[in-house]
């Protein structure tokens, strides 16, 4: 409830981008649009459901959060920006922020629907944060293709779990010679009884110099750490007393984990010059609920807090995340200017300039037929990952790598997969077992959504399919 | 992808209670529901989208996950119970427990909806945690009420931000002297500059010393120290130095912070010999959604963790939660034997008998007015939480933490609020402001669910509301 005669709505008020964090949520409930949007600025500020007593003039003016746009869609269904003021938050914890801004208003009784789509962070808040480490620049350093400015290529060793040390590092081994910059851990292997975290990175550690001195590359590691605080921190010192900062790529599943952790062990990986690869398991049930929040506000903080290569899907395979999305998180991985997408639910955003670009990770289904059209939409900067697709390959894994080598190689050429097929026989026999996606199907609906995001939109909401996100 | 010629669907397996995870679903797709819980059970155990050359018969034989049990709704959705075995996780680390069965699986493309309803945890898994310190015997000891057995009483003081330490303190004053045990950080409240977490605690402890001398009462103050793991030990360390351990139940959000955190930040609390208040914020935002998870999970984590009071919603006040909902969380928090109730999508379970019952809080939007329903329905064995309810009451916090204690004493009298507000004019004024809420409604909504949830999951699924925790 509001403070005296006034109101939290604002309409005039004009967001601070050096000192205000604005919040676009999409609302619907039982009551009318601007009822709710009051009901949220007060639960996440300075209000309750009654007029408090305590309340006066100071705390009114300074900390309350501010309704400046409310786009009614129906009369109890809209779009709401809310600015809140810096001084509202407990600075460099994160925890509180999520508490505030993302707590208890997905609660309120009279919500039916409630999504955060977007937050633009005020520069001043970003100034506490260093971003990554390596980020793009960095880990192509390690990976030797500042020059080539190729695309980095990856797999996940798979079956996900099950395996002995010895039997994953072959698989490893056959990966990085195949032609594979990178071999990651599965999300759900750290250190079961099958495969003990030890064990398996002494014998990939192995298996990377064994390769290494084959291929003549500097191969990479994903080595999933994700634990308890403590555990991480164990493994992470552990990683540095062998001194493996050029092989390892520290693996965090940063969504369940959770920011307090993320924060603290992330000091830890840059102090000891680590490079750093974000997970994120469990992030889809928040980012495609009616009650829920976009990953794009995860993906910022992500990239402040300092994550040098990050998953944000394909796009184009199994999971969820269409081209428009994938390409705003692209953005948001390595851009400075965001600009405002409506109809992404995105606001516009400027990076500080001292936070270094991070490397977007696409992953989840892809395999060699697929990788026209994945980098049609991902562009050269970014990690392809396939994991069935490579240990999928009727050829088994070192074939499976070559022919996703072989497909990005393809694409450095200017050539497409099918007429690269014709002398590369394991891309040929993947595309014959997949098939071949082409790029123009991709950058054609990526051009449509991107011409049409009015229209689109306006249908969209006459559906009463409100997350645009999934156009 | 299923290997050779299996199938993860094995409908005559049943789950062994002592060495497997069971997990109960609702899915919508674009495909088949069998289809679906088959992906689900690839996707979270060892398959993928295709077949794997790496695959083996001992993996598929040893970590396999196991369709147990489909509940067809539609040809598209429905119910599904997938069976994990205890040797596919890593276990003490929750983390990988949460990225595996709550993670890459709700982003499946062919997934409209995803919602995990329950876990039931084999007792061999429970064995590894401590459990709450405190619980129920041990916090009653701290305010002496085991004899009594009166609900506890607490307020969070308001507004959310914005007091200085020693206007917060003043009001917290207020409130113990108005005759409440607990006083309570906003989730909001942490370390900010208006307000700094140890100016804070410096002026309360004095206010909790200089009530007591008047009260004769032992008073508690749950002190928000939710951030980045480090600084949460910094703060745990300090009133640990201050020896408070007899007033302060340290408050940790636990939803926002994550399991990786949590469960290190719980021993610390334990070796120090500190009860805990679990505060929720965020959790709705999955509990709610038609991608998401159903609170009972993090219930039964947080108890198996050990937090000794948490929050589990009023349901019949400003926050969603319905009663039979609130119920089952009630029972979560300190039954040992769960049972089966599909209207809920709850499933049976045992606790191990060295986990301590944990103390449920009601809280969100109480007042006087609320507390026969709230009692009627949460018990005695519950902490009553009011905020605005307190801070909003005409004749301020004094008067309005007393019109909660005299409305929890009518209660323990056997006497309705409205018969004792005749003598008691504080809780008179709280009734006349807000007006009372009769408990037989609330026991008549929860008898009416209870008797007739088989009649009422029909109507609820026919209507699409396949979300019966909602009803």
């Amino acid at each position: 409830m509001a403070y005296g005669g006034y109101s939290y709505l604002d309409y005039k008020y004009v967001p601070d981008k050096d000192n205000d964090f604005v919040v676009l949520f999409w609302a619907k409930g039982s009551v009318g649009i601007e009822k709710i949007a009051e009901a949220i600025a007060a639960e996440s500020s300075v209000g309750s459901w009654t007029k408090l007593n305590t309340m006066n003039d100071r705390v009114w003016k300074h900390y309350r959060a501010r309704v400046c746009w409310v786009g009614k869609v129906t009369p109890n269904s809209g779009f709401i920006k809310i600015a809140y003021p810096l001084e509202h938050f407990d600075l460099k914890n994160i925890s509180q922020f999520q508490a505030s801004v993302l707590g208890n208003v997905f609660g309120l009784k009279e919500l039916d629907e409630l999504y955060v789509f977007d937050i633009s962070f005020p520069i001043t808040y970003q100034r506490q944060f260093s971003g990554p480490l390596k980020g793009v620049g960095g880990l192509r350093r390690m990976v030797k293709t500042i020059k080539s400015g190729r695309p980095h290529i990856g797999t996940i060793v798979k079956p996900k779990v099950g395996l002995t040390p010895k039997e994953w590092a072959h698989v490893a081994y056959e990966a990085y010679m195949g032609g594979l910059d990178l071999v990651k851990d599965d999300e759900n292997l750290v250190d079961q009884d099958f495969c003990k975290w030890k064990d398996r990175l002494h014998e990939t550690v192995k298996a990377i110099e064994r390769a290494g001195d084959e291929t003549g590359q500097n191969h990479l590691y994903s080595c999933n750490v994700s634990d308890r605080y403590s555990r991480m921190i164990e493994r992470i010192d552990y990683l540095n007393e062998m001194g493996l900062q050029n092989n390892i790529v520290v693996m965090l599943d940063v969504y369940v984990m959770g920011m307090s952790t993320l924060q603290d062990v992330l000091e830890h990986t840059k102090k000891y010059n680590f490079a750093t690869h974000g997970h994120r398991a469990g992030y889809a049930a928040v980012n495609r609920g009616n009650f829920g929040i976009n990953f794009q506000v995860y993906d910022k903080f992500y990239r402040l807090l300092g994550i040098d290569q990050m998953h944000i899907g394909t796009g184009v395979a199994k999971m969820e995340g269409k081209p428009l999305m994938i390409k705003r998180l692209h953005d948001i991985a390595d851009q400075f200017r965001l600009d405002e997408k409506m109809y992404l639910g995105s606001l516009p955003m400027e990076f500080a300039p001292h936070i270094n670009p991070m490397f977007s990770i696409a992953s989840g289904g892809l395999n060699a037929g697929i990788v026209d059209a994945a980098i049609a939409l991902h562009g050269k900067d970014t990690i392809l990952q396939a994991g069935a697709g490579v240990h999928g390959h009727p050829g088994g894994t070192r074939k499976g790598a070559m022919s996703m080598r072989q497909a990005v190689d393809a694409v450095m050429n200017g050539v497409s997969a099918p007429e690269y097929a014709k002398k590369h026989p394991e891309l040929a026999q993947a595309l014959k077992t997949w098939g071949y996606v082409n790029p123009q199907g991709v950058l054609k609906e990526l051009e449509y959504a991107t011409k049409n995001t009015e229209r689109l939109t306006q249908i969209a909401l006459k559906k009463g399919r409100w997350k645009m996100a999934s156009i």
